[in-house]
C-alpha cells in the first residue's frame, strides 16, 4: 500500500478540475481511495504531498526506444539523407544486446520525465517487452514490419509468439506495427490487420507524415494514404496512426468515422520539416489525438512536458488563435487520449478510484514553475522533465525524489555511452 | 581568480568548434588565459570541469522581467483580451516594491537557466537596473515608453537621469525603449532616437509583431511599420527590434541595410498566435538576429535552452528544410548575435582571451543529454535549463552546482508567492 498525503491533484476527470488537497491510497496496482479526509492506512508507505502535484502518468503514444544511441548523432539533415546515410546503416549493425541497452536507456529517460506508458515501434519485440517489464513501465510493443527478404508469414508467427509470451503480463502487450504505406505491401497490411483483429490489439503505423508520402501514394494508387488504407479495411483494426501531418478534408472525415487514434509528434515533425499537423481540427472533428515524442534521435529527448508545450503553441499558430489547444486539452492528449488510443480508457489516464495506479508527481518548488498560479498552465507552459519528482507505475514506485528506485542511473548511462561508440 | 580545469568548451569563435579539454583562467572580470596545457594559478578558485561543458553566458535579447507575478495567471487568450482584461489592470496596481521583487525573481530564474545578460523593457528603470546590479547580471535596461498623460520630455529626463546613475556600472546600461509604432507618436519616437544617439545606447522597440499592427500602420501611414520608422530615421540609432514576425520583402532589405538587430521570441509569438518569424531569411540577408524569451507571462518561463529548440525547429518548418537554422547557428543567436545587438561584440558572447568572463557551465551527466554525441546538437535539441550547473558573470560566480551563491532561492520564492496574491 502507498498513501499520498495532502497532495494537489489534477485528476483529468473534468475540465480544469484541481483537487487542492487530497489523500490517495494505492493498494496493489490500483487507486482504491481518494479523499479530502484523512485516510487510515498504518502499513502504507507514505509520500508527503506538501508542495507536490500528482497527475496521471504520462502516455508517450509514439516512440522508438531502441534508437537512443543515435541521439544527437546526425542532425539538421534532410529526412532521406538522415535515414539512408546516418540511421539505417547504424541500425543494421545494432546487436540485440545494444538494442536492449538503448531501449532501457530510453525507458530510464521516460521514467525521469514522468512517463508511465510507452507505445514503441522497434524490434525484436520480445526483447523490448522484457526490458519494459524489467524496468516496470507499461507499454504497447509494436513489432515494426517493413517488407524485406523475410516472408511476412514468418513475421506474423514471430509477432504471435511474442504476443503469447507476454499475454499474461500486467504491463506489456505485443502488437503488429506495419511501418507505413511506402514500406509495407497491401498483402502484408491486410495480414497484419487480421492479426491485430485476432489478437485483439491495436495496429500501430506511420501515416501521412510527409508531403512526399502523400504525393507518391496519390501517384501510385490515386488515393491519399488514409483513403488507401481505409479502402482495404485496415481501420477495422483499432489503429494508432503516428503523425498525420498532411491530411485532406476527406482524410479527417475518414479518421473520425473509423475511430483512428492519432499520435501527434510535434518536435519530430518540425525537426524533420515534415510540417505542422492540424491538431485543433482533428479534435474539433472528434478524432482522438494523443501525444508522442518519436525517437530521441529525431527530437532529441523524450520529454513529454516539452512536447506538450510544442503541441499547444504550434496549434495556436496553426489555427491563428491563441485560444486553440488550451493547456487542459493538451494535458488530456498526454493522458486520457493516450489511454483511449491503446484501449485502456476505462482504467488508465485518470486519477480515479478503481483506476490503475500510474501516477507522476511534480515537485512544485522549481524556480521555472513559480510564482505558482494556474497549475494546468504551469505544467504545459513552464514545466520540463526536471520538475518530475516521482513516478508510480502499476502501484510500484519507480522514481522517488528524482532518483530511480530500480537500477543505477550511472551504470546504465556509462554502459550506454560506452556501447554507443561502436556506432559513431 | 577562477580556474576552470579540464573542461569541454564551445568557444563560439568558429563554426562547430569544440575544445575537448581546456583550462580557462579568469582574472577580475576577464578571461585571461585559455590553454590545453596546465595553468598554474595557486590562488585561483578552482572548478573541476570533469563531465562539464562551458559556453558563453546566454543573452536574452528581449524580456520584461517585472511581469513574473503574472506567469500562468491568464493563458490561452486573444492578445487584446489578455492585455486589456488580464495584464494591464494588474500592472496598473503593481507597486515599485513588487516590481523589484518580480524583477529579482525573473533574474533568479534567468541565472538558473544560464543567462548572463538580460535586455529588459519595463519601468522604473533605475529600480530594475539596481536589481540587476544587486544580483550580479549584465543588462540593458530599456525604459519603456508608451505615450500617456506624462509629457515625453519628462520621460526623457528620467531616462537620462537613470542613464547617468548607472553610467559607471560594470554591468548595466539604461536606454530608451519606445514601445511600438501603435503606442508611441512620431514626435516621441524622434526624441527617443535623438536621446539614444546622444547617450550612445541602443534603442529597444517592439516591431511588426502582429499582422494587425502591420495592417493598421499601412492603413494610417501607407507604410509598413519598418518603412514608417525608417522614413523618420529611427534606425540611425542602433536598434533592437523585438519580434519582426510580419515583414514584407522591402522590410527585410531595410533591416539589413540599416543594421537593425532583431530579437526573435518564438515561444511568445506562438503562444499569442502572432506567427512565425522568418529567421532563416533574416540571417541569409545578413540581419543580426538574437534570441529572447519575452516575459514569463507570455512564454511561460525564461528558459533560453527551450527557446533555442523552438527557434531552430520552427525555422526548419517555416522554410520547409531540416537544414535550416542548424544547431550552431541558433547557439550563435543566443550568444554572439546578442552581444552584437547590444554593441558588445568585441568583448562578450565568446570564450576568448580578453573577453568578459560571462560563462555558463553545463552538467553533462543529465539523463536527457545522454548518450552524449554532438555537444552542440545536445545543447539545442536535448537540454533544458535544469542542465545548467554554474553561471559566472563579470568574473563572479552567481550559481554553482545548481545553487545560487548570492541569495536564498527559497526566500525570494516565498516572498514572490506571497506578494503575487495581491494581483490575482
Ligand atoms: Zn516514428
Ligand atoms: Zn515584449
Amino acid at each position: 500500500m502507498i498513501l499520498l498525503k495532502n497532495i494537489k491533484a489534477i485528476p483529468m476527470i473534468e475540465e480544469n478540475l484541481i483537487y487542492e488537497n487530497v489523500n490517495i491510497l494505492i493498494e496493489g496496482n490500483r487507486i482504491v481511495k481518494i479523499s479530502k479526509d484523512k485516510i487510515d492506512a498504518k502499513d502504507a508507505y507514505k509520500i508527503d504531498g506538501t508542495c507536490k502535484l500528482v497527475i496521471p502518468g504520462l502516455i508517450n503514444l509514439h516512440t522508438h526506444l531502441g534508437m537512443s544511441f543515435f541521439k544527437n548523432i546526425a542532425d539538421d539533415l534532410n529526412l532521406m539523407d538522415w535515414l539512408e546515410k546516418e540511421i539505417w546503416p547504424r541500425e543494421a549493425k545494432l546487436t540485440p544486446e545494444d538494442i536492449e541497452l538503448a531501449t532501457k536507456y530510453s525507458i530510464m529517460e521516460a521514467i525521469k520525465s514522468g512517463t508511465s506508458t510507452l507505445v514503441d515501434m522497434y524490434n525484436p519485440s520480445s526483447l523490448i517487452a522484457r526490458s519494459m517489464e524489467e524496468m516496470g513501465v507499461r507499454g504497447l510493443v509494436s513489432y515494426g514490419v517493413i517488407d524485406n527478404e523475410k516472408p511476412i508469414d514468418e513475421k506474423i508467427e514471430e509477432i504471435e509468439e511474442a504476443f503469447l509470451e507476454f499475454k499474461d503480463s500486467d504491463l506489456v502487450t505485443v502488437n503488429p506495427g506495419p511501418h507505413a504505406v511506402y514500406t509495407v505491401s497491401r498483402e502484408s497490411f491486410i495480414k497484419l490487420r487480421d492479426l491485430a483483429l485476432k489478437l485483439n490489439t491495436p495496429l500501430h503505423i506511420h501515416l501521412s507524415e510527409t508531403l512526399s508520402e502523400v504525393q507518391n501514394t496519390i501517384k501510385e494508387f490515386s488515393k491519399t494514404p488514409v483513403e488507401y488504407l481505409d479502402d482495404m479495411g485496415i481501420f477495422n483494426a483499432k489503429t494508432i496512426a503516428a503523425h498525420c501531418v498532411h491530411l485532406e478534408d476527406k482524410d479527417f472525415e475518414i479518421l473520425a468515422k473509423r475511430n483512428v487514434s492519432v499520435a501527434h509528434n510535434p518536435c519530430s515533425n518540425l525537426k524533420l520539416a515534415s510540417g505542422i499537423a492540424d491538431v485543433q481540427k482533428m479534435l474539433d472533428m472528434g478524432i482522438n489525438v494523443g501525444l508522442g515524442t518519436d525517437s530521441s534521435s529525431s527530437n532529441n529527448n523524450l520529454d513529454m512536458f516539452e512536447e506538450m508545450k510544442f503541441a499547444s503553441l504550434l496549434a495556436k499558430v496553426k489555427s491563428n488563435s491563441p485560444t486553440s489547444l488550451k493547456a487542459y486539452k493538451v494535458l488530456e492528449m498526454a493522458t486520457v487520449n493516450g489511454a483511449r488510443a491503446i484501449g485502456m480508457e476505462n482504467e488508465l489516464g485518470k486519477i480515479k478510484e478503481g483506476f490503475l495506479a500510474d501516477l507522476a508527481i511534480i515537485d512544485l518548488s522549481g524556480v521555472n514553475l513559480n510564482p505558482l498560479n494556474n497549475l494546468i498552465s504551469c505544467l504545459v507552459y513552464s514545466a520540463n522533465s526536471s520538475n518530475v519528482d516521482s513516478l508510480i507505475v502499476n502501484g510500484k514506485i519507480l522514481l522517488e525524489g528524482g532518483k530511480l528506485k530500480i537500477l543505477g542511473q550511472d551504470t546504465l548511462m556509462n554502459l550506454a555511452n560506452k556501447r554507443k561508440e561502436a556506432y559513431k
